[in-house]
Parts: C-alpha cells; structure tokens; sequence
C-alpha cells in the first residue's frame, strides 16, 4: 500500500528500525518482569508519561508551534507533525465525538510493531501502550489533562490501529515537571 | 561543538530523541531489575546481540554493501554506513593494533546519552553497552566472531567515547540465526 508519505516514511525508518527492536527488547523485559499483561500495559504507560514529560520540550523548540486554540487544532498538530516528526507517520484524525472533547488517531501503519507477532499467552498485551503514556504526559504539560488508549490493534488482528484521546479538563495550576 | 555533520546529525534526532528516552527506560528497567551493574552490562549486551542479528538483514539490503574483503574494509562500513544509517553520526576510525586485527571506533557524540548523566551509584554501568551486542550480533551472521566492548565513555567522564572491536575468527559455519 503506497501512500503520499511512504518515501518520507522509508526515510525515516533509516534508524527507526532500531528504535522497533530496542522498544521489542523493553516490552519483552516488561513482560518478564510483572506478572500479567494489564501490569505490563500500565508500566509500559508509566514509561510513556516520564518520556512525555521530557519529549514536549523538545517538540516545542522544534517545531514552533504555538498554545492551540482548540482540541481540534491540538489533534491536528498531533497528528500531522509530532508523528510525523518522532516516528515518520501521519496518521488521520477522524471519529470526532458530537461534543468535540473526543476523536480517533488512525495509524495504517505503525512503526514499532514492525517483526512483532504477539505470543498466544499474551493476548491482552497492548504492545504499544508507551505511545498513550508519551501523549499523556507531553499535553500535561502544555496543561491539558487527557484519557488516552488504544481502541484498535492491528497487532492483535484490527485492521488498523486507532488511538483514541478523550479531553477530561484544563489543567490551570503551571505544576513543575516530574516523574510520576 | 559544530562538526561536518552536524546538520544531519539534527535531522535524524527528529525521532532519535524518542529512541534516546525509550533506551533509557530500558536502562532504567534493567538497574532495577538486576543486582549490579554487571548484570545490567551483561543483560545490555544480550539484547544487543539478538537486535543485531536481526537488523543485520535490514542492512545489508539497504545499504547493498558486499562482502568485506578484510577488517579495515569492515571497519569503514561499520562506521560511515552503519553507523550513519542508524544513529546519524559517523564514529572515527582509529588506534589500529599492528596486526590489523584490532580498531576503536570514536563516537564524539552519542545520540543514546542524550540527557543522561550516571548516578553515583552506578559507576560501573556501561550505558550504551547495548550497542556493543548489536554489533557482535550483526557481525556474527556475517561469519565474524567479534570482541567489542567500551574502552572510553564520556558518560563516565572520558573525553570521548571509545568502541574497541577485535576480530577473534571468520566463522566457518553458516549456522541458522537464533536467539542467543
């Protein structure tokens, strides 16, 4: 399946690939250390927020985006330039809740479960957790508090991989940053 | 510091950021995990090797280098391609032992030390030592038994940081690839 950005994507993947498998040795680690997948899931989550807390300096110095207006604009930058910027994919925004507090990141393709098949024993493994944590963590910052998880997996048969990120409030105390 | 490649060094850091903090919750996981940093040296290195074994089949199609025909061409290949290729800087070549059987390779700066510093109490950790498996296990599927360790680690207060690979044997078998 070409896409628009496939070149950009194989770019990208110069190092991406060892990035995949160090992230393939972190969650075969977890799932050797805690006892069942939901452990392994809240860890890998955990993981996600401190790297969040770190990452969304970087991304504002890099990419020059200013406070978003909205939590549809905030989706937007999400999608179209942190992805693409971290990890070479754009994945589209769409399933917006009536409300507007609530939409779908769809990934067709997701660069960390390239060469991962999940084990029979770990069916409810959700293998790319860090990526919920990464976002939660990075839009405390910018306070905003938000619910986020996978809602599809093509890891365990989806079609796609959806993210779904629900608004829960503005955050209004400017708390320093720190691990969770 | 600016050097040649500087610029492309930035340009890969636009996902090797991510790649850096996921390593160091690898690191993070494992301190936790084992007793001393041997263990975590040792640990490192094991997934090392099982990364390298793998990603040496993405390198050799991306790169469509051939066969060495000897060390030195090994070692130039492992720098300004591989190296390059996946971490986007271009270690120098160095302190070649008489024999030509032994090289350092010089990274000035290392990407996966980003916002690192050690603490006190893991003087012996040897960060990076993932890398040095990824390039013992890479070499081995090209029927090269390598030694590589650290020799120096601006991590721990060396000017640079220093690989130092010596060539044990040509591997005459063509054993399958597995994990270790």
């Amino acid at each position: 399946h070409l896409k628009d950005d496939q070149s950009t994507h194989d770019t990208s993947k110069l190092n991406l690939i060892l990035f995949t498998l160090t992230y393939g040795a972190l969650v075969t680690q977890l799932c050797k250390d805690y006892e069942n997948d939901e452990e392994v899931n809240k860890q890998l989550d955990k993981m996600g927020y401190n790297i969040g807390v770190r990452l969304i300096e970087d991304f504002l110095a890099r990419s020059s985006v200013g406070r978003c207006q909205d939590f549809r604009e905030t989706a937007d930058v999400i999608a179209k330039v942190a992805f693409k910027m971290y990890l070479g994919i754009t994945p589209s925004v769409t399933n917006w809740s009536p409300a507007g507090d609530e939409f779908s990141l769809i990934l067709e393709s997701n660069p960390l479960v390239d060469f991962v098949e999940l084990p029979d024993n770990h069916s409810t493994l959700v293998y790319s957790n860090l990526l919920c944590g990464v976002l939660r963590g990075a839009l405390e910052m910018v306070q905003m508090a938000v619910d986020v998880k996978f809602a599809q997996d093509s890891l365990r048969g989806d079609n796609v991989t959806e993210i779904r990120m629900k608004f829960i409030k503005r955050i209004e105390e400017n708390l320093p940053a720190g691990d969770e």
